[in-house]
């Protein structure tokens, strides 16, 4: 049977750009799963599956579901072992949250900020004004004040990618020689970018953007499918 | 047989301080494996073993030599695998390249600087004359100024710890439930500061030192038997 995912979208349905709705894509497409996207507005969220989730990815399995793209990630080795693994056994799903958590605090700390106003700008209406509300009482100023010095800070951005840029001198994937869910997680932060903004965070030659540009290619190109935003 | 670890050290033999080597003791340790730390001076390293190494941590296991303490953890679970696993898979194999360009980077940057004078001071005569040359030549400076500004920099070196320290939330060591030589590797740039220099780098109350203070403990509380410098 096939998978649903539960995927964020703005006002283009076929736009998806949650970087947590896009680790669990990748990890079903690593797996090799059929699965289904099932575009979901920011408001839509709290109404699916009789109010199940407060937050996707959120995946139906038959009669399973589960929430959470790490979680995910961890169902789906456990549910279908004999298909390639997401975390290469015990230890790399240790440190794979030693990654999520550098990715959260280095990539979306800047690219949440940076790019605020882009994903407001590509949300139904409706999504908008819950934005707004959600993002300025968490942040606590206006949302049109979150981008502000983006260029000016991309160069502080850059240097901090340097452990990933360092080791992939050593190895193409943060997983080895190949992909696993660990590199799905820096992935999504990149995606999310770069489907939701014109603005590039990634530059030419550096071996993060060559390194992103391979997973863009991984699962027959299925990330590269949905075009980068213009 | 006993294997031997070629180890660095200062004017004080008790007091090996290398980062690196500490790496490779606390992965032998691991392992369960008797071995022996080899004294070795900055300038003794080039004679060791008839001139096999210009680095150390060197280990010789019988008749094998293996430099650098990433390949020796990787030989030591090759050849040991009855033993406790220092890697978790292959996945843990690819995702400490990770951790280990992180701690290169966010740590070694830092505590290396900050802690340079005090690195020289703790030299026999000889080895500060090599450490003077060699690092004024890496640094381009007089070895005085490169600690310069580290009480005002401590907050920021706090700062970039957010990873681990998120991280531990969720797990008690970056291994999992128990330590791996991810741990060991991030450990190993904590304890050259601790006992290298009187200048605490660590913050009391900080998640990252009572995981410090958990691997201290570790394997006999191997590593807290070299006290603090004072």
């Amino acid at each position: 049977m096939t998978i649903l995912l539960y995927d964020l979208v703005g006002a283009d349905a076929a736009r998806p750009f949650s970087p947590h709705c896009w680790k669990a894509a990748m990890a079903l497409a690593h797996k090799g799963l059929a699965f289904e996207r099932v575009a979901t507005p920011f408001t839509e969220v709290p109404k699916i599956e009789d109010g199940a989730t407060k937050i996707v990815p959120l995946i139906r399995d038959g009669e399973r579901l589960v929430a959470d793209s790490f979680e995910i990630a961890l169902y789906l080795d456990e549910a279908y072992p004999d298909r390639p693994t997401l975390f290469g056994g015990d230890g790399g799903k240790a440190m794979a949250r030693f990654v999520e958590r550098w990715s959260q605090v280095t990539l979306h700390g800047y690219i949440g900020g940076a790019l605020l106003m882009d994903i407001h700008d590509r949300l139904g209406e409706a999504d908008q004004a819950y934005f707004r509300q959600s993002r300025e009482g968490r942040f606590g100023k206006p949302l049109e004040e979150m981008p502000e010095g983006r260029e000016e800070k991309l160069a502080g951005f850059h240097a901090r990618l340097e452990p990933l840029r360092n080791m992939l001198s050593v190895q193409p994937f943060i997983g080895g020689e190949r992909p696993l869910f660990c590199d799905y997680i820096v992935f999504g932060a990149f995606q999310w970018a770069r489907v939701i903004s014109p603005f590039r965070i990634l530059a030419d030659g550096d071996p993060v953007t060559d390194w992103f540009e391979r997973c863009l290619s991984l699962h027959e190109g299925m990330a590269r499918q949905v075009p980068a935003a213009a």
